[in-house]
């Protein structure tokens, strides 16, 4: 099991070469992952107040194939790599939804994080056996 | 007096007619605005945390002239153009260093927020003195 | 009649008060105005590519009441305010779905650019029909 | 010999945890490229216009070690890592300019791109040649 999340592309995340500028992938995946997130019925800012714990990204990788252009809808890709007591790697692909073309693929590696000292820490078992369940 | 700040134009500050997008230009003065009160000698993080009070925007204005490239060098003038307790409205003007062509001009309205009730508060008087004085 | 879309506050829209950075509101707006467009069967790249005319915007105005933060989904309502020939006046107001609270009021001034000799030009009276008749 | 760059953290760059978010370290590695080109005298646009080429990123890696909050200057380092006729690797490293903390490590490929058929094409050798000598 994957989860997708399709994405419109705004005029504002092109740049003058007419493309999506390459950050923006980055944000889009992001967007997959809270939207993961809140079908599993949980948000990062939960995450933040209920557990003091936070999940930012200690990885993050893409390959870039062709571009995004305004107008297309891309959609976003998650699945779970790996996972270890702290971790969690999603893979992650994103395709143009009207012709399926590949434009990028990669990963994000996040890390728990706790929030009183800022130090790693395990992420929250039964959310990422959530996570995990979802997506596998 | 006036305050001014040089910003360069980021590739990803333009879209797909290759200029910057509009919303970038609020961000522009709101580099300028954070130089401005670091010459003075405080960041929005001291008002945060020493003062427990943000200075949100309440009102923004903006007029569009000419667009700025990627290439441009911006200037941003910031002037004090009203001050009350509770409030500030600088009154700014972009134009592309280059030329001098004027590419926009508009203002800001900010406010007091008490970050503990999240209610308008007065703004410290010290501090807007040292702005008020350094602007005009 | 008016045009409304639900946009959901992204992470990344926000900023260290934990609230979403006033320049995204912006952004928000223009993606229902996007929206819209492509409701009515056109793009700002269609304009762009067939008509020859951009559509950049000559004013932007809001009015910030209280903060969106992240986990909300925001509404964006568009209204025609006024128009002349050259010109679009779009009012638009946005409040958090889930109590209704109105989080910031404004307005946006298009005009027509003619990509050929980049001078105002008469906006295209067929499309502006019917984005005024699908908001009035 | 290496090119850096020091960036200022804009209130805009933080997201809700009051750190910069990771897709802006991106960004920041962006500017410092674009400083680069320019202190070798030469820009993206011309490189577009003139030789009508392009330079997407076809690969971005980042591996984040502590985050840069609101205030801090950051420095960006970047240097050749490989070279090839179509492409060419920078590797970055990223520290707070304060107390030298570093924050992220990574690099990003670059390609040619023939702007008239949109297919990967040789980097311009003389322009590589300034690049290389620059940073290396």
């Amino acid at each position: 099991m994957v989860f997708t999340v399709d994405i419109p592309v705004r005029w504002v995340d092109t740049d003058a070469l007419r493309v999506v500028h390459y950050s923006n992938y980055f944000r889009y995946v992001e967007a997959a992952e809270e939207e993961l997130y809140l079908s599993l019925g949980f948000t990062f800012k939960e995450l933040n107040e209920r557990h003091k714990i936070a999940i930012p990204r200690v990885e993050a990788f893409c390959s870039f194939k062709a571009p995004a252009r305004f107008g297309d809808i891309v959609t976003v890709t998650l699945r779970v790599d790996d996972r270890t007591e702290k971790t969690m790697k999603y893979s992650f692909k994103i395709h143009r939804k009207s012709d399926s073309e590949s434009l990028c693929t990669g990963y994000l590696k996040i890390i728990g994080l706790d929030l009183v000292d800022w130090k790693a820490t395990a992420l929250p078992p039964d959310i990422m056996d959530r996570v995990e369940k979802a997506l596998e």
